[in-house]
């Protein structure tokens, strides 16, 4: 079967995304008898629309030559769609949203409405409209599929949505923030805070503005939606986020002397979300671009899952496993 | 929507999953609008049937005084059908198979021929009928699922055979059977490996006979199941076992000494399965009733699942999880 999919963003996990659809044809050809023909690229600067395909290569050398897909010129239209008139203007069977936009969640619903299954790693659209999406889905009979919003590829909700069915989850303790993790790591060699945190912009690890990893937002985007998927449908406005900015160099040691770590924890229990700095030992010391959930439920009792949490190529992994499996399902009907 | 179960295997797993219908019946309508009527129970002695449904309670009752189904005599008909005629007689959405019968991939056969869905923890159909079984359901566009076969609940099964569709997964490493840990565990305090077996028996971890776990058959039958889920279909006699019987108790304290323990390792690469002790430190160090597994794909990188390998309510939430999963497919259609 071919599937044509619209890509929405094209920065580092688009990209990400584009390669390893480029790389793995044969696989998804061979393995699931699926071919994906890319008809539409957007980045800020426009998008690209070609219902017989883009050449995903020249894409990538495009975007990486010139920044931007607005310069590709000889052989494509460059279209100034906004993001809902693209999803309704372009023909596709699968929308993927790999961008940061804040308000997705119109164009998210815009594509369900119009018949197009929806693949995100875009959080906000889930922290504050989750049950409008999932509904709007499930009234659509559409795939609306968000694995690479939760510890990148790691399959964190397709193992709580589809999974651990006749369990009844009691709590999660998970750490869902590398950065946060990196710049508490530097701390624990005596690095300020501060100094710690333009570390990790200089490898690229944090963003320009840290402050939704070091805040504490990120991490309360992904509790938000754990809690969604393990319990029932809330928003971030609903849960308690406090970040790592206070913690301080002293106290790291403090913890280690005692043979923990700090690390930003958050706890996910019905109706009780809190983000905040803890002491850790055990299974939730991660390191490095980690992440780790400890579930624990009625039955199974404690389940714990670690993988990576950010990446790019480990975050395309959940994107890319979403669209086949978004595929499937609309395949089988 | 109401969902017809026969249940096949009354021991101690049969009923746990009995007593799981039972105590969260609730939890299944208001979650899923699930309602199951159980409307046979086969043991060894016989099989109670009952279309309008069979009481739990009573059946739970029954078979803990009086050990055997057959005993059931005031309201109920105990027929002596075998199991391809039981499932092929009574009229039931998913035949959930909890026996250790060897020959079992016979009436899963022929319970998808007849167009029903096939739950099971049992092993052998699996490491020994992979593609036959998996093929018939496919054809027949039944669910034939085996999560609690790997692992108990923990959802090993779940994770490599309906998510990380984008990775190509490279190895496994995985500890899969809890009484060998048993064991291993107390020969690390000094205790014989004869000694360990008989208080693993005592404590009902072990089997009368129990070679199945010290042979290294049970793991090799779960690595096979991994080997035909993470890469294609192979059979048990195509993969190299080794048990823990020649572990003595002066190579566990050897490995002791340099921070490691010995535990039975199963490796999982295309078309090369072996099950062998080996030293083990870090994420493999399991103890009492925990399975762990560590998967290496291309684009994720590592990914860890640790959890619960063994145990009654453990097994059963794969089972009923897995009954939950093949309801909701049967009612899409």
């Amino acid at each position: 079967m071919e599937v044509k999919v619209g890509l929405f963003g094209f920065g580092n996990v688009g990209r990400a995304v584009a390669r390893v659809l480029l790389e793995k044809e044969r696989f998804f050809r061979e393995r699931y008898g699926l071919s994906f023909r890319v008809v539409s690229i957007s980045d800020t600067s426009g998008t690209v629309w070609l219902p017989e395909g883009i050449d995903l290569s020249e894409a990538l050398l495009v975007k990486e030559n010139f920044g931007k897909l607005s310069a590709w010129t000889n052989d494509y239209e460059v279209y100034n769609f906004s993001p809902v008139e693209a999803v309704k203007e372009i023909e596709a069977d699968i929308v993927i949203d790999v961008t940061n936009d804040k308000n997705a969640h119109e164009w998210h619903l815009e594509a369900l409405r119009d018949g197009k299954a929806v693949v995100t790693s875009n959080k906000p659209p889930l922290a504050f409209h989750y049950a409008e999406l999932t509904d709007e889905a499930e009234r659509r009979g559409l795939p609306y599929l968000f694995e690479a919003t939760v510890m990148a590829g790691t399959p964190i909700i397709g193992l709580l949505r589809e999974n651990l069915l006749g369990d009844t989850v009691r709590k999660i303790k998970a750490v869902l923030n590398a950065t946060t993790t990196f710049i508490l790591s530097r701390m624990e060699q005596g690095i300020d805070f501060e100094k710690a945190v333009r570390q990790a912009q200089e490898l690229g690890i944090a963003e320009r503005d840290p402050s939704g990893d070091v805040l504490g937002i990120d991490a309360g985007y992904k509790a938000t939606i754990l809690h969604c998927v393990a319990f029932k449908p809330i928003t971030f406005d609903e849960i308690a986020v406090k970040g790592i900015a206070e913690v301080t160099v002293d106290e790291v040691k403090r913890a280690l002397a005692k043979g923990k770590r700090i690390r930003l924890v958050a706890t996910i229990e019905e109706k009780n979300v809190r983000v905040t700095p803890e002491e850790v030992s055990g299974p939730l010391t991660v390191s490095s671009n980690e992440n780790v959930a400890l579930i624990e439920t009625d039955l199974l009792g404690e389940l714990l899952v670690k993988g990576a949490g950010a990446g790019l190529k480990e975050t395309a992994s959940g994107v890319v496993s979403d669209l086949v499996k978004a595929s499937l399902k609309l395949r089988a009907g």
